[in-house]
């Protein structure tokens, strides 16, 4: 038996393991499932990679990254389009029922006005989200992250671009790192839940101080985010899907990775 | 005729300068008004500073900053009210109508009690912010800082602070590099309008990228902020304040300053 089924480790957590590496080794730490990041994929046969994760024991949960949908030209988003219909196949290709969106912003374009870009690039790439069933998670990033990487920064945003979308194939990805600070998080994990639109839930921590806006995300418990609390709020919503350990750290990175697999399992009984 | 009436410069924006040094350049380059951070006060008269501002033909506009109020003991809130009293009578010695608050944070105690510390902070102040006719702005600070400079990081949520405390004494000190990528903006602006509580308009801009979470603020026009738009919707609230340039930067703070003086007064006139 499994020990940690709900478990899922991103590859890019354990940045320095090769895909196959992360598979065997998370595998091995039994842990249920695995998100696979682009970038693993690259010079690999999709469908290979997912057979290979099914045969360890694991379930491919997810592929990071699409999005990045908003531009200054339409040929640009036309470019970007296509690149998540790519990451829409990939993730068929996997096995992975679902992609994240990483929607996109540019720097000194009005929010409001990226925020309808990204709706109208998810409705493009709906059709074939449909024919390949590969559902879409938004994901709200950190305020932080409102000039270049995403124009949706509260869940009360991607719930508001959900709702103008109204697709069941249209949802949310809440990653604790980007919502932990916000006043109305529980309304909004609940309306979630009505909606039934919550698709993945991501763990990490915010450090103190944090010494880089990308790359110094904490070990959960090694900071100031109420991981259980939050976990109780999407239970609360209904969510039982898997708990995504999401860790952008150059301090982790350098590490035995692992020491850090193991400290990552240790972590997420103790303080999830 | 003073040709920036309605600009006022932060003691700290041009840190490398003495309180005196900062009142004789920014009164030279036509500026209207100072906001004196309390570390520049250090060995000095308060009321001598404020005689020297108004000599120099500037308004103190107001003292930054008090706030922290949240703790985890009853004592520890107790300092930092003392503190705040302190704060409030540096501000009347000085002659400036305003105290800003960064109300403060604790790691890992959740938000809501610390808001309701704040409340209660500010609350414990009034009777002497009344005595001496000193108005409290309660600054909201960016959801990067809600680890440990502050429970208040929208707008919303420092509307509903002032809700709370119902005095016109207390109001909000909006600062763009907070506030900017907030969906609510406008409706929130506006609401400080219908209230009266709007004392205060901090500029700066957002860098892409953003290489410190702290010192690395951006000239007006540097970063991606629209700063046009959002003094459009403080002057529909009926705000005819100070434009206040509040600019932590590691980058500025090493070039000559009257250099940077010039680029300021220079970037008001253009961005703003």
């Amino acid at each position: 038996m499994n020990p940690h089924p709900k478990l899922c480790i991103h590859t890019i957590t354990t940045k320095p393991w090769s895909v196959e590496t992360a598979i065997g080794k998370y595998a091995e730490a039994g842990i249920g499932g695995i998100t696979v990041w682009r970038q693993w994929l690259e010079g690999r046969d999709p469908e290979k990679i997912g057979e290979r994760i099914r045969a360890a024991g694991l379930e491919a949960v997810s592929v990071c990254r699409g999005g990045f949908f908003p531009a200054p030209t339409a040929a640009e988003r036309a470019t970007a389009i296509e690149d998540n219909r790519q990451a829409i196949r990939e993730a068929a290709a996997l096995g992975a029922p679902l992609v994240v969106l990483v929607c996109g912003a540019v720097p000194g374009q009005p929010l409001a006005e990226s925020r309808q870009q990204i709706a109208d690039g998810i409705a493009a790439v709906l059709p074939l989200a449909e024919e390949l069933n590969v559902r879409l998670g938004i994901e709200p990033l950190h305020p932080m992250y409102a000039d270049d990487r995403s124009a949706i920064n509260t869940m009360a945003s991607a719930n508001e671009v959900c709702d103008r979308l109204d697709h069941p194939l249209v949802g949310i990805a809440a990653d604790v790192y980007h919502i932990w600070w916000d006043p109305d998080l529980a309304e909004q994990i609940a309306l979630t839940g009505e909606k039934n639109r919550l698709f993945a839930f991501h763990l990490c921590d915010w450090l103190t101080p944090t010494v880089d806006l990308l790359n110094d995300r904490g070990l959960m418990g090694e900071g100031c985010i109420d991981l259980k609390g939050i976990r109780a709020m999407v239970e609360a919503a209904g969510f039982n899907g898997y708990h995504e350990v999401e860790i952008f750290s150059n301090r982790w990175w350098a590490v035995d990775q692992d020491e850090f697999l193991a400290k990552i399992v240790r972590a997420y009984g103790e303080h999830c």
